[in-house]
């Protein structure tokens, strides 16, 4: 493990308020891109008319779709982190679990999920920029800190 | 979407610990008010002796129980916020995941929970107040940025 | 229900990379005392070889295996937070929820997590410390706010 002191002071934090409809993957890259954000963090809470969430499958090097639910659910928890990829573009990694009708809880890695009535996100923005880099192991971008 | 800059600077932040017996949505409702919260945000992890939590049902616009659990749970995750309503009272929205003895995750939004031996929770207040606004579409009053 | 303000302006934050192969609960309490981390709040989110969770036992004041997942998980949500025992050393208290190959959830009080092959955590420290006590209702270390 490798760690950094990303804010000792200035921290920026927004709301993202969703409107019904929206898709949150999607959104949430074009809200990084406009916003050149380079090192943030977020969590949010609201809910959803479907949702499709990925399982990294160590054999084939891919994410495949552990759930695809088409049907209303309580956004329980959607965590993340935005960090540039090598060629310096941000990318969105965000991680969600939902609630059912009947209680029981699903989640994964966040492919798509569409918002009904809202959602509430907070995303915090350090001055300090993480970068990604080509890990070959797993055939992923992950972030890297340097020594 | 909408998005709103909420705090550059200042924001205060708060540990709340709940004692064994507190019940935490009105603990927290009480909180806010005595506090004047009108922007926070808060997650918090603990273990409770029991939780009902709800499912938005869009037919009839009102949260039905979809988990009533009477039993020893550990807190995994709680995440909310702390906004105005309409008439400038501070709601608090907060969604739950917990887990089993059997290590089943469950959780929806939540409606009462019992704390047992305790509950740890990290709100910031940012100095922007956030403001709901009726939705007619669901019947919930939904945090509304404006344009 | 007790609160304490524990930071109106300046507060740390830092980003932990974790590595592939590393195990989460032991290099979190090394960063932890290596740092003299004493009023920590963190979330994070990644991927997993392998984790066991725990559910605390009223009868018996201890916490049971709940799940014991030797398989590829993701890593949902790792919320949790850092105080001081009562002999001063930093403690990490955490709680996991992870998301299994068929979408389903599962989690508990963190006992043990292997990394594979990222984790990505975002922890705020406070200038404020955070002291646990004895509890002997439930036999554990609680954070305890003065009057």
């Amino acid at each position: 493990m490798k760690s950094r002191l990303i804010a000792e002071e200035k921290t920026q934090t927004w709301i993202l308020v969703f409107d019904a409809g929206d898709e949150v993957a999607s959104t949430l890259k074009k809200f990084a891109e406009e916003h050149h954000l380079a090192g943030s963090s977020f969590k949010a809470v609201g809910a959803l008319s479907g949702v499709k969430v990925g399982w990294f499958n160590r054999e084939t090097k891919k994410y495949e779709t552990s759930a695809d639910l088409k049907e209303q659910v309580e956004l329980l928890s959607l965590i993340g982190d935005i960090a540039l990829t090598p060629d310096g573009k941000p990318q969105v990694h965000a991680h969600i679990v939902v609630g059912k009708r009947d209680g029981t809880a699903h989640g994964g890695h966040l492919l798509e999920a569409h918002v009904w009535p809202t959602l509430e996100l907070v995303l915090t923005e350090t001055p300090a920029h993480l970068r990604k880099q080509h890990d070959p192991e797993s055939g992923l971008a992950l972030i890297r800190i340097e020594d």
